[in-house]
């Protein structure tokens, strides 16, 4: 294995970073110049963070000059794992330089774990936090946060719609044969065009929202909306508000509903769209499943909450409200949890059992292929059903050979493994973490709190229930839980295998 | 379709379930004389049951006289669906004739969904029960509530060590390839023989814990001996004691454990100890994996409830208790689950989180393939995780081929397929029934509740957590929900794709 490949690309991976962060100096000056805060430790927070990033980067780059990268699978595999985890140091920096400068005493971000963990759950996509008050946050601080979501976000888009097929993932070719995708050889652009498509929808995403926004509800000021739209491009879930988007108004809400809804669906169709090819995209089977599961979903979560009473983010009682609030609510929460944005308008947390069971069904779904979405993704399992469909055929019918059709291909036996293999592993993988997370903390937790924040970090979704439900936060677990948590969405974001592979022993050898 | 092919073995079947009856009887009879009891309701209600069971049985026989049954699959998958089905009938008609004629006012066997669900929860040897007072009930009526188990887990013994590998139920045969079973190529017997087999090693077992119960505790009546014993050993659970198994000495208990441990293993694992290949069952890897899985079990949740509190199953609490009656207590528990069998000796329901946890996660496993024990079985999840640790390897290696093995014999691509899809039926359906039961239920139920039931139904152990804990019951489940479990009850019986293969449309055409 050529470990010093990875060198050239993780140096250009922290020059990035530290170029985006200079951005949100730039931007905090600019503040500064209009509102004059006299606290400068953000400045110097931002400063030597880019600085180390810089210097690290440079580093690197020059560490790896000359070397040709020829990147097999096991590299591959390497270097996005390490792209993950390193970005999350450099990205975590900035948080535990403030809360060195700052002189505050203690704050939850004086521990690197904590900031860390963040981090991670930032460039992951995932949207749970440490914080319990968001917004005493100085406003740099809060703009970075955003933004690493939004990088992780474009990170993943770019490497499983762009990267990941072209070095021959043959367990990710389901996704082309289903959306016949930007890679399909009608016009095969190059890896450079291709990412520059993804990268052009994506900022077009974030930035039509951000506008509607501010149009829906022009109280807002363009830092909520900008926070928002970055949060919501990269489905992550981190806000600038202590009450999430429980406080923002009922209209700009609906509009960051319709922006998850879209953030959830494969990019390959927004090409396709503006290739103008309608047709094929509304008869896209995984576009189809993930809207039909979002309306079931929120029809009978509306009817529940109907006749139900529950809290706002700030502890009000909604009692019994109408059903155009209910369906808010529910349309909220449905298409948040599902999409693994996170976000939350109401305390999902005290609805009635059969609400928050169906959420936690949806947790475990995710987006569709090719989004930012995380969790087991949408088409896995339209797939696993026509599988066990089909079984059911075969058990009384063995000798009947019929292909298992998804989208209007059938799919190989090998892909048909794949997709059981990867349903199992983050089941499994569930399971035995929450077992893990249960003995770590002892009484300090309970069965749904350990087994909803488990599935809430594989799955890149944020917030769980019970003691990590909407109104909680992560800070109380030991270090040893957080850095399983850490773990665990770095697992789930980058597919389970890509980290998995790197922990066995046969993964180094030769 | 030969419909007509299931009159002939359903009219057997009701046969000898009424001449099961007639035992019952004639023990009653016997009892009355020794005690003499004024109540005959019970006599009436076993006389009227076997009278129906006899002619209905008959009628059938000779409906199907002439037949030559030739079971093709489907054939095979109606039959046994219907013999469950309707065996639960008559097995329920002595319940509900009793409380009929007994006059006692409303009883709840008064309800013939209740008295149903009891003789579904017994054939299927679930051991859910409806009862809240059960010694309160005639000793005829609990000695045949302890039979209808008994014939049951024979029922299932024969089924899939013995049928249904001899009509080549191709997914059966990792069973034997992995036990190299009672039907292997060097002694090829008959259907006959090897059900005479398995009969015979099912009964030596029953009457060994009988006979020992007896000697380990002689204060215990041989009533009480007898139906723990029948109830052992088809790996059920109902007793006919109020406390479960927590009024029974601690000897008594521990022959309890031993017997249930018995019980799930693999029943050609007997045959081949019987003929002496004691290094072969020692190297067993299904046995090692569930030896392995229970030690490891116990120790857990030793540890854990030598520093914990819980009520006994009386509700008197037990402070910290000693190791030793905590190794004894997290043994009683992990065993009844982990076999499906479903006694109690304490109320593992007020245990910590991380205990509880660990038995929901043991409720999936169930005991080993070819032994009265429900769920999963042992061997798939070996099976599975053979599958996973290869499919890591193949994410970075796609072009290197090692087969899976798993008992010295490779894994078929079919028969991976096989066991993956049916580990993942069962998870879907338990997910979609909690849904469905919550949905039923609405207030009146929570979420572990549901999904314990649901869990507990579908792999036949019996009683799960919360509203449906060791010390609790069944009764206040509305009739749809009760249908909804007792159709789980045989469905997790039946291996899921035998009924599921019923309710597909493409079962009926041709």
């Amino acid at each position: 294995m050529q470990l010093r490949s990875a060198f050239k690309v993780l140096g250009v991976l922290l020059l990035l970073l530290s170029l985006s962060m200079s951005l949100v100096l730039l931007w905090s000056l600019y503040e500064l110049a209009v509102s004059g805060s006299p606290d400068l430790s953000v400045f110097y927070a931002l400063g030597t963070a880019i600085l180390l990033g810089f210097v690290a980067g440079g580093s690197l780059l020059v560490a790896g000059a000359g070397y040709q990268v020829v990147p097999g699978r096991r590299e591959a595999f390497l270097i996005v794992s390490l792209a993950w985890f390193t970005g999350a140091g450099i990205g975590a920096l900035p948080f535990y330089l403030w809360a060195l400068y700052s002189g505050h005493g203690f704050h939850v971000f004086s521990d690197f774990v904590n900031c860390y963990f963040e981090a991670m759950s930032g460039l992951t996509t995932t949207g749970s936090s440490v914080l319990a008050n968001i917004s005493e946050l100085p406003r740099g601080l809060l703009l970075w946060r955003a933004m690493i979501q939004w990088l992780g976000g474009l990170g993943i888009v770019v490497l499983f719609v762009a990267v990941m097929p072209m070095i021959a993932m043959d367990n990710k070719k389901i996704f082309q044969a289903e959306t016949s995708s930007i890679g399909s050889n009608q016009d095969t652009p190059s890896l450079q065009n291709m990412a520059q498509t993804l990268w052009i929808i994506y900022a077009a995403l974030t930035g039509c929202q951000i506008l509607l926004m501010k149009f829906a509800d022009p109280d807002l000021d363009w830092f909520t909306c900008i926070t928002f739209g970055f949060s919501t491009a990269a489905t992550a879930g981190f806000s600038v508000l202590n009450e999430s988007a429980g406080s923002i108004s009922v209209s700009a809400q609906w509009v960051v509903v319709l922006f998850m809804f879209l953030a959830g669906v494969n990019y390959a169709l927004f090409y396709q769209l503006i290739k103008g090819r309608i047709a094929s995209v509304l008869k896209n089977t995984e576009l189809r499943a993930y809207g039909g599961t979002i309306l079931i979903a929120i029809f009978v979560i509306a009817l529940v909450l109907n006749k139900a009473s529950y809290p706002s983010m700030t502890g009000e009682m909604i009692e019994r409200p109408s059903l155009a609030r209910a369906g808010l609510d529910a349309a909220f929460q449905v298409v948040s949890v599902h999409t693994t944005t996170g976000f939350s308008n109401v305390n999902s947390d005290a609805w009635p059992d059969i609400a928050r069971y169906v959420l936690i069904l949806l947790m475990f779904v995710g987006g569709c292929s090719g989004s930012t979405g995380g969790g087991i993704k949408v088409i896995r399992f339209v797939a696993l059903f026509r599988m066990l469909a089909a079984e059911t055929e075969r058990a009384f019918r063995p000798n009947v050979v019929r292909p298992c059709m998804v989208g209007g291909s059938p799919l190989s036996a090998q892909q048909q493994h794949s997709i059981m293999v990867h349903i199992l592993f983050v089941c499994a993988l569930t399971l035995f973490s929450a077992l893990i997370l249960l003995l770590l903390e002892g009484s300090k937790t309970d069965l749904l709190t350990s087994f909803t924040a488990v599935l809430a970090s594989v799955n890149n979704i944020g917030p769980g229930f019970s003691l990590v439900g909407a109104a909680q936060n992560y800070a109380w677990f030991s270090v040893p839980s957080k850095c399983l948590l850490i773990f665990l969405m770095a697992v789930g974001r980058l597919e389970v295998f890509t980290v998995f592979a790197l922990l066995s022993r046969k993964f180094w050898r030769l």
